[in-house]
């Protein structure tokens, strides 16, 4: 699976690609961090990053595109930028129908670390020693763009595999009431 | 000025059309809710919200798109969703060429009802007595659009006014500090 991985962001936004093997054999094949200026409208920056994005999913073709999930933030104008961001990444992988999850910032830590507190110095160390990189990715915003990949690759068929048993769930209580309810109606009867 | 008015939201979105006159005088074309289902995916509700914005923007061909700019709200999810929601928007905007505006939900109550901490009731009353409207406009979300785009309509031109002062006195600036930058190397030599 080729897996798409996105840290949102305005000012910084990191992009990844992975490619995830057997196992949990996964290789890097692109990461870049698109800038746009502070100075420059909110929309125009929107676009600018909507754009990159988009010429990524149309040159490499991701099967899914895994974003970071944002929560608050000390200051509340970046996470906005930030969630926007995200959004109209989230926005054209609809458009192309592919798959979009979102994951926070504890789970791609715990998915590459196996520490969901851990600092940014061991999630690039893990990455780059994961994916057999010489030297380690920079900026930090790269590093968890390809962390973000990772992590999606390695829970994406957990994910699949709980989806399946609480459809499975979800169909067995519906039969359940339905017998149920038969069964009332025939008492009354 | 044909003004697009957009109080953002993945549950709930509203959208409004309001002409702007001579002076304050202001005519609504168009106003509705946009819903997307809570348990839909977070990248296909933003196409729902990102498809019917753009389908008012085709149609009706706004000059301004006035969003409402989304702050902390108690509940971090639906913050970053609203966020999301006007992300989309905005970038529909960018993608045509659409100037986008956002303005805080104290300037848009300060611009109908002339207090900025002025409540739902006051602000739909008010959009309703400006608009000349028959019945008071319903959800508050599509009387919240139709207030934002009024309050584009009203600020606008000021905001055009400081923009312009704001120029002249950065070119201003830029002259004096060339011409000190000679003085002084003139001194020099």
């Amino acid at each position: 699976m080729r897996v798409m991985g996105v840290d949102p962001g305005l000012t910084r936004c990191g992009l990844s690609i992975v490619e995830g093997g057997i196992g949990r054999k996964v290789t890097a094949l692109d990461v870049d961090v698109v800038r746009t200026p502070p100075d420059l409208d909110l929309a125009q920056r929107l676009l600018q990053v909507a754009d990159a994005a988009e010429h990524w999913m149309d040159t490499h073709e991701p099967g899914a595109v895994a974003i970071e999930r944002v929560f608050a933030q000390h200051n509340v104008r970046t996470a906005m930028g930030t969630a926007q961001a995200g959004g109209v990444i989230a926005l054209a992988a609809a458009r192309r129908g592919i798959p979009v999850a979102f994951h926070t910032p504890s789970e791609v830590k715990a998915a590459v670390t196996g520490n969901g507190n851990a600092d940014k110095a061991q999630v690039t160390a893990m990455v780059t020693r994961i994916l057999g990189l010489r030297t380690a990715p920079k900026p930090a915003d790269a590093a968890d763009a390809l962390a973000l990949a990772i992590c999606h690759c390695w829970r994406a068929p957990l994910l699949a595999r709980m989806a399946e048993a609480e459809a499975k769930a979800a169909a067995a209580r519906k039969r359940y009431t339905e017998r149920l309810a038969e069964q009332r109606k025939a008492v009354r009867g």
